[in-house]
């Protein structure tokens, strides 16, 4: 038998075949229970998706026309699924900096944490029935009542793992203990904020709900405020207060998020946005057996051929989040760490990213009712413009502290610079042509939209066969999707303290 | 400013924090791309998962009753199903034996594993049409279409890595070039064998569509009788052909799973399955502003107290999805490598949990049709005793090579090894019982069945404080989730050949 590997190579393969395991083995770190929080990751990601679905479902009779009424109805929906969606994710980063501390889980906090989940799945719920009893205050008042519930079931979770040292992780076993006690009373803090300010919306929905709405739109942007205030005050006044934890420490826990439950988080917004498309189609396009009897003579190849456009609309919406997927994928590949502020952007991104489901909706249903078409084109464009230009925006924020936060080779003048540029700027302007199309070519706007979302991939790919191209002719390396291409300089990977 | 830590430290703290850079910067290993493969299983599972909805969607009007009519109905529904589920976890396992082989992904790779995404999420709306059309074969002409496209585009993507050399795995580039040309051919075997059953099938389908079904069925046992009939003949005429490839490489391609994508799909298929439950609430039990205001007199509180009944068969479920993802983890924690039958039972334990939506819908049903219930809680049983019972006998199988495939600490007199039995034993011994007891206390099998689901969570939690207190009693250290605990024995990390 020849072989042509030696023992030690095919020892060594193998290893390369259980990464999860040799993950886990390296044992103590604050990523322990790797699965739990995927799990956690992919639930949160999907309840926060969720939310579109009331939104999407408002049902438009073909006799209404698109007038101010649907508008607005549209408009405000809108607004309460981006609050939403904002406020889930506000309760993933919570769980997110929790888990942080955690090194070790045991069965107790498995279940706590799964109680924390079932609160969360109630979230859609009695988001369905504030859209559907807008002027009834009970939804609201549910929906805060869920939102203490997650908070409670967190803050017990702190207390339990505070209470039984050997679940916490090694970074905080090495604090003094009052630093650690100072670090217990601000996750607290973290954690219990927005379901105190929930408390207070839920006493408002009893007299005067759009306060409630108010409040409750408060704690998506607390903590970007408070760190606002605090950076101005440190202007005007100079460092008055030294921090009472170790500089490192408190900058770990309040500025970074970790790189990879972002990925996760991202990941499973996208993978269920490309399953509600067809989830609707599998609703809605399948025709009834009785009218397939009286209207087709029994033909379901002729039934089916009425659904033609929807087709047409489902590839389009399924390419346009396929390849903002792809885009992301290629921007957090060079990114070394991200910001906060990055989080809140990437949010963003992801709620309108939640929002294409709608846009499908809005474009699928042209051959019903054509007359109009321009607010629904417009509808969808605005709807990708934004999940793209947020994206772009991270990108943005991320060059200007580009040696902490990118890898080289797609800083200023690096050789991936242009490429990424390209990529990120691809979806933005093209939406933003096709949305002001809408005003000087109105015949022909569906025609535009739709051809936009075919050409999408193709151009895509000469982008790249264009890159490799001119690679070749500089004899540069290709490109691959493993982020090892550039020669890191390890200088720069060290992250200054601020 | 008291700092505990010196700047070595504080670099270590900070590496923790980011281990996906970290996995990434690893390099050129299989699982390079590893949020490609992540975002493939979550869509994968979400697919596989949501072809219940159709069968939980049957509707049985209320003065139907529960006849033989409907049980035929549901049966065939649910067979339906199950084929369906294995077909889509069949391509899933032919995604992952063949980024096996793939080291490195690069755009146009990227773009072709959308392509396959785009197709295989057509496939739940081809098992609508076959379920809502039992009599027309176009729904199985169109199924097997998809999976013809689906096995067309993952054999361009094998023969795209195997022309650009950069994008294979070192494992392969390691061969010799006509080992490499056999497993060029291997792979292609293992792609292709699936479409070219359902070409068959789909030819079937114009003439006489029960063989289309029984060609699909043989899809997903076709790899276990060739790989039975091969062991069979080894036995009876001893090793006449001497394996062309090196045998470790064989052993890794054909016989081992990727743990890790293992769970990623498992995980997926629990979240998906977890947030079904919710979104049949958020479409059921939302009740008609109409009514409110005709039946209720305009009180919201009085019209939800109605479903009541649905909320606390709602806990119930997602209580039994979170138990059994909990008992998943216990058991793949302990999980060294998984062989093929261990993925396959876990397959079928995963078609039986993807089945729990159903289980939720019969349960939640009794306030209004009390009459049936004896047989929906026999249903839900069912469910709930195969669920865990497969998932009882991947342990069974991995036991029969525990050195192989478990960690000591759960071996036979292992210290992990009753408590483990325990967890894994209680779903399938409480679910037959109260299966059994609508025998005999029929009167009271509803009650049993919610007690039951209600008091798991209680039971695991009393189990876990018991055996911490026994541990306490006899010195030994509390068992984590890191999976740490045992002493690995380094002499039994090895794999033998086989």
């Amino acid at each position: 038998m020849s072989q042509s590997q030696t023992p030690e190579q095919v020892l060594d393969t193998q290893e390369n075949y259980a990464p999860s395991k040799r993950d886990e083995d390296v044992g103590e770190g604050p990523q322990c229970s790797h699965r739990m929080l995927n799990f956690s990751d992919a639930l949160l990601s999907i309840i926060a998706t969720v939310m579109i679905l009331p939104v999407t479902h408002t049902e438009i009779s073909p006799e209404q026309r698109f007038d101010k009424t649907i508008e607005t109805l549209l408009a405000t929906k809108i607004a309460v699924y981006l609050m939403t969606f904002l406020i889930v994710t506000a309760a993933w980063a919570a769980h997110t900096r929790l888990f942080q501390l955690i090194g070790n889980i045991d069965d107790t906090l498995a279940l706590l944490n799964l109680v924390c989940m079932m609160t969360i799945t109630l979230l859609p719920y009695t988001f369905s029935l504030m859209v559907t009893f807008p002027d009834v205050p009970l939804g609201i008042f549910l929906f805060c009542m869920c939102v203490i519930a997650i908070g409670a079931v967190q803050a017990l979770i702190v207390v339990y793992a505070f209470h039984s040292p050997h679940l916490l992780s090694p970074q905080i076993l090495q604090l003094q203990s009052a630093h650690r006690a100072l670090c217990w009373q601000r996750i607290l803090l973290v954690i219990l904020r927005g379901p105190t300010l929930c408390f207070a919306a839920a006493v408002f929905s009893l007299f005067f709900f759009p306060v409630s709405y108010l409040l409750m739109a408060m704690i998506i942007f607390l903590p970007y405020i408070s760190k606002a205030i605090s950076w101005c005050r440190e202007r005007l006044m100079g460092h008055e207060d030294p921090p009472a934890l170790p500089t490192e420490f408190t900058f770990d826990l309040y500025e970074l998020l970790s790189k990879e439950r972002m990925e996760a988080f991202s990941d499973g917004v996208y993978a269920i946005v490309a399953t509600l498309l067809i989830l609707d189609i599998c609703e809605d396009n399948v025709p009834d057996p009785q009218d397939v009897k009286v209207k087709f003579h029994g033909s379901l190849v002729a039934a089916l051929g009425v659904y033609g456009p929807r087709f047409l609309a489902y590839f389009g919406s399924f390419a346009t989040v396929g390849l903002l997927w792809s885009t992301h994928h290629s921007l957090f590949l060079h990114v070394r760490t991200a910001t906060r502020t990055m989080g809140l952007l990437n949010t963003l991104s992801l709620a309108f990213v939640g929002g294409l489901p709608l846009a499908y909706q809005q474009t699928s249903t042209f051959a019903q009712q054509p007359h109009d078409e321009l607010e629904r084109v417009r509808i969808s464009c605005a709807i990708i413009f934004f999940a793209s230009m947020f994206q772009f925006a991270i990108w943005a924020t991320a060059l200007l502290r580009q040696a902490e936060t990118l890898q080289p080779p797609v800083w200023f003048g690096g050789q991936e610079h242009a490429f990424l540029f390209a990529k990120l700027a691809l979806y933005p302007c093209t939406s933003l042509l096709a949305f002001v199309a809408t005003f000087f070519l109105s015949r022909l706007s569906t025609a535009i939209f739709h051809v936009m979302q075919i050409a999408m991939p193709p151009t895509f790919l000469l982008l790249s066969l264009l890159l490799r191209l001119l690679r070749r002719g500089l004899g540069q390396p290709v490109q691959l999707w493993s982020g090892t291409t550039g020669e890191a300089n390890p200088q720069s990977q060290l992250l200054p303290a601020p």
